[in-house]
């Protein structure tokens, strides 16, 4: 059977990093209450509602869950939760914020030294609760937001397999949207269909091997997210339904989710047709990708490679179409730091995965961004994404 | 051409609620994070990313958008944002968060006394930055977390006509669930072919008045998270792409994005036949979410309804099988405040939209729990799902 997983020798190693940090700063226990976090360290994907849950890390590499009891069983499965803990509901009659406290007591942890990612537990539906400082006055309570999220910043070799699977499938499910993309065709209807015939196919290749593991997403996906005809000048457009034309440019987005895993492939596409002034900006666009391409190399800075695609919209005087920077980290979430701009210091590493991305929009006549998903390798990157990025590819039909 | 969406004369009078409050507690704007809120109040639905957003709504009740510059066309597009006010980018060379300060203080509002429904921006993917009062410390920011979700309580004529249409197209997906429930089919399969189909007939019979107005949904969804077979009993299990048997039960859901605003319609159904135990957990859970309805009034607490199905456990001796409170408040979001849980006091009032789900659990077995959206009105409630919930009409094929 393939292997799609994170190793329990790879868990092992995260909470050793984050025990590490621990001790440094002499904390008994470490709390999160970020769901990423969360996965990351024990492996366990949930759904987040209005009911708290966090992992509490002892100082020993024990990991607890704290969930409510709708989702006991469901922790106990998490091959890398050592233990769990429950409160009964929220609200409840007693908030689950005051049995945490007791449970924090109950593990000696009432007048220690915790460390967490947050006040508290923190949800839009409908959850309001006391801070983590308030339930436990007896307790020291630091907060340090970015420890597991500066730890995802270097992806790992398994890390980097999850990531080229999933760029696998995404690919696949592009290669379908394109092939689908035609004119009178709805956006919805592009989307569902590219993106239903890859994921059956996805599972049917990878079987049982295959879990999401993620809440939000599973299989693969590929659409267009509103970038089509004019209004692809929007580069954060949102679904709106659209009917496809002839001569319409089209942003596309695709992706799979792999073990908790993405990657990110975007293309600029023609609907049977390009104009002579589309082709223009087309090949601005694909020049700044080449130009961000070369600029990746460990050792410099994230902000260096924003700063040499910046050149040449100096040099061609395009700021009219600038909109945003050049590109992301990306792993267990669809954005993650460090972030390919101006205001970037951090250093790239061997092993950071990014989006390249520039991109340049066109109000009344289009956007134009392609995305690749690539790894900082020790000399330079390597492609985890490979679609055509070609013009004479990506005209449809 | 059919109206589905929410009227301007409705976004005046959620526009003067919260002035009204603003009025009440001397402020002279309010500055909101939430992307719920900054739907609510002026339309506009956006990807949130590292790059921070809020409105805000000034005491004469003009709304100003702050956005990333990417998303200045996109927000200028929005018909009841009256302003849009942008940075470049995130981080950049100058904080997004400085660069508002610096326009709050353009705008006369460097000491003005500021409401915010939180310190700042928040959000997982990347971001850091500073709190709004440290940005501003001539101004005096009072945090109020829940003003515009206490208003969301109670749901307009409006809103509610945009739940019964959410409703009917989560229905159509859970038909074509239904029939697609055989044996040897996958979870996944059988989930993304009904979704694409009913979302196809859902645009096509509503044209261009429909748009979904949501970043993360679009059409319409019927689905199983995983809910198959034993794996059924984790009542908020994630996608494991299952494989359908015979006899397993299945734990749906279906809904769709009508102009931002969802339904719930859950069903508990059998592979092609039902054993004499699953029959008997079937009708425990459909006697608990009748003695639900029935407790569900106008004037009553919220907590009356839980207690009512509580009653249930404990002259059957159920309590191994409970594992969550009987429902939830819904319309912008999955979950909103109230829930009709033990610990929530809050008065059921007409005009509120909540989900009906009691659920049974039994490991090894299954879980069962129908889940249907009801609007409550002056001496009772309404249904807004309507899909089948007898025992003969829920054993597939």
């Amino acid at each position: 059977m393939l292997q799609l997983g994170i190793s329990k020798q790879e868990y092992s190693k995260r909470v050793s990093a984050v025990q590490d940090a621990m001790k440094d700063k002499g904390l008994d226990a470490f709390v999160f209450w970020n769901g990423t976090s969360v996965f990351y360290l024990a492996g366990f994907a949930f759904i987040a509602t209005e009911r708290p849950m966090c992992l509490i890390l002892g100082n020993g590499g024990k990991r607890t869950m704290f969930v409510p009891r709708l989702e006991v069983e469901h922790a106990r499965e998490a091959p890398e939760v050592d233990a769990v803990i429950h409160y009964l509901e929220y609200p409840a009659e007693k908030h689950p914020m005051r049995v945490l406290a007791e449970k924090l007591e109950e593990m000696g942890l009432g007048k220690a030294s915790l460390g967490a990612d947050g006040e508290g537990y923190g949800s839009p539906q409908g959850y309001k609760g006391p801070r983590l400082s308030e339930v436990l006055p007896g307790a020291k309570v630091t907060v340090i937001r970015d420890l597991v999220e500066k730890m995802r910043m270097v992806k790992s070799r398994e890390e980097i397999t999850l990531i080229r699977e999933s760029a696998r499938w995404g690919n696949l499910a592009h290669v379908l949207l394109q092939e689908y993309s035609l004119p009178g065709r709805t956006e919805n209807e592009v989307s569902m269909r590219a993106s239903l015939e890859a994921t059956t196919m996805m599972i049917k290749t990878l079987g049982r091997s295959y879990a999401a593991q993620s809440s939000g997403r599973s299989g693969a996906s590929a659409g267009f997210r509103g970038q089509i005809g004019a209004n692809s000048a929007l580069p954060h457009a949102i679904t709106i339904n659209a009917v496809l034309r002839r001569g319409d440019v089209l942003v596309t987005g695709a992706g799979a989710s792999v073990a908790g895993y993405g990657s990110e492939l975007e293309r600029t596409m023609f609907v049977q047709e390009v104009s002579d002034e589309k082709k223009r900006f087309f090949d601005h666009m694909m020049t700044t990708q080449e130009i961000a391409f070369e600029a990746i190399r460990p050792g410099r800075k994230c902000s260096d490679v924003d700063e040499a695609v910046r050149a040449h919209f100096d040099k061609h005087n395009l700021w009219e179409c600038w909109r945003h920077h050049t590109g992301h980290a990306l792993g267990l979430l669809g954005h993650e730091a460090p972030f390919f701009d101006t205001g970037e210091d951090t250093v790239i590493e061997p092993g950071m995965v990014f989006s390249v991305e520039p991109g340049l929009y066109v109000p009344g006549l289009g956007g134009f961004r392609h995305s690749d998903t690539i790894a900082v390798t020790q000399t330079g990157i390597e492609f985890l994404t490979y679609y055509p990025r070609e013009l004479k590819d990506l005209i449809t039909g």
